[in-house]
């Protein structure tokens, strides 16, 4: 059956704030039992009991719950995509930048969201790496940047964790065509906090096809587009881990990123150079494009605060 | 990490009734695009909503939300299970029982759950059937009924689709160790509308041992037992599918079942037969457990209310 037209909440029956069901709920949630953990017993509860009341104030059927649940169950392994492009992942971000506000830190590089293609462990270099394995053809990107603090100051020996998809739009690892750690690196900055690195521009990609993203974000009439980007993580020992990206500015998708994961402060120019000096200066010998892009992270009173401890891959 | 051991929600930031987060769950539902389904747009906005807002209450961080999503990811192939442990499963009963009484519907037999566990295309016979394959040792069961309609006439011809567990809980089909169909079968009921089955008492069972479901109800503080049962579908042309199940009374678990399942209509009383003459009518030749039900089904006007299409096993 497929799920019926019915469009705002009509249900002539509605049973969640019942004595009945509301003592459902307190069982379920275990607030009867000594045992557990109090903390998820109670976020249990309020999410089974959000279930509950969405089925009442939508009339969902008995085969409308089976078939969503059968969705989810298939379509788990992405998982990872429907936090992104359900906007979840972006809403932690606007939370995280609220809670910053109320604790009065400011002057950091914007975050945005991690997505799920990170893998740990890629080639260490210092000062400088080249990230692509040299098998693509396709526009060199010379990028190059310093980290600071929030007082504007150099911030030597931070590694800059960069990650990007090639210009087909997939990540190595993920993407068994590719070389090991291919357009992945981490490079410890200089004792100026510079870093640079050598790479291909990447290209936007979208959600794998026939996936369950896809087929979630058909329903709500939407595409699964990402925008060009660059991933970075920037860490320091006595700073806060920062998770951001860059843009490629230009890209159609700039702004209308399924992901939500574009701000405005990440979206460094891209310069074109040409002049043979320059290309002779930069180590190559073809025109490329250039960013220039600093981070800036902030301090911690402590070791400093880590990445989630969301799971990751390995290589 | 571990969750935060935090009780009542006591977040200092809340964000999801924000314009910014309003109008991110509106183009996250897809509400500015026309293609999709205003349904399942509507029920997106809806849940997603509902996510943001126990993060917010929950002060739930990153390391949580990651935690929570790769848990549901890596369990999800037990999603069925969770539905019947979290009430969901007993909630649509619920509410599918004040429809009725909405609807002016009496006089038929409870509903309760379906469980996971049903397998098309069980062996069809008329009147009466023998279910176990024979390989188990344990008390004998006989259950007779009788199938009528809501003002106690006769069903003819309705098909009472039976299966249940073996004496150490488990399913046939799902246990690949056990025949095919073994405890399972279809029978029709003759001109009177009877049905008899002999099979193997069963057991109550568990959720899989280091399972999601069982890890789940572990932080609730929860088992996740269930008091021994035999599964009922009840459907005939004119009348509603019935879907219930009888437990078998004197199960430590019967008041306690981790889905919600019990309804005390749906305890029948089970008799220890020893009378050589009645072993001897009944075909058997040692003592035994008879179980006496009749069935009431609604008369519907069309073709009658079908199965929630509910995906389903197929041996």
């Amino acid at each position: 059956m497929s799920p019926k037209p019915r469009g705002t909440p009509v249900s002539a029956v509605t049973i969640t704030n019942t004595a009945e069901i509301q003592a459902l709920l307190d069982k379920v949630a275990g607030l009867d039992q000594t045992a557990g953990n109090p903390r998820i017993k109670a976020i249990v509860r309020r999410l089974v009991e959000n279930i509950c009341q969405a089925i009442d104030d939508f009339d969902v059927n008995e085969s409308e719950f089976w078939l969503a649940l059968n969705f989810l169950q298939g379509g788990a392994g992405e998982l990872g995509l429907w936090a992104a492009g359900l906007g979840l992942e972006h809403f932690l971000d606007v939370r995280m930048d609220a809670i910053d506000v109320a604790d009065g830190i400011s002057g950091v590089t914007p975050r945005t969201i991690e997505g799920p293609l990170h893998v740990k462990g890629a080639p260490l270099s210092k000062r400088e790496a080249r990230l692509d394995d040299g098998t693509e053809s396709g526009d060199i990107l010379v990028m190059t940047g310093q980290v600071r603090d929030t007082e504007g100051r150099p911030v030597p020996g931070a590694i800059v964790d960069v990650w990007h998809a090639n210009t087909l739009g997939n990540y190595s690892h993920f993407d068994p065509s590719q070389s090991t750690f291919n357009n992945r690196g981490r490079i410890e900055t200089d004792g100026e906090g510079r870093y640079r690195f050598r790479s291909i521009v990447p290209s936007g990609y979208a959600c794998p096809p026939g996936g369950s993203t896809e087929r979630l974000l058909d329903q709500l009439g939407r595409h699964g587009r990402r925008p060009a980007h660059v991933h970075f993580f920037v860490t320091a020992p006595g700073f806060r881990h920062l998770t951001t990206q860059i843009n490629i500015d230009g890209d159609p998708y700039l702004h209308d990123d399924f992901a939500y994961a574009t701000r405005e402060e990440l979206i460094p120019a891209v310069t074109w150079i040409e002049n043979p000096a320059a290309i002779s200066a930069a180590g190559l010998d073809t025109p490329f494009k250039a960013i220039n892009f600093d981070f800036q992270i902030a301090a911690t009173a402590g070791e400093g605060e880590m990445a989630s401890d969301r799971p990751r891959a390995a290589a």
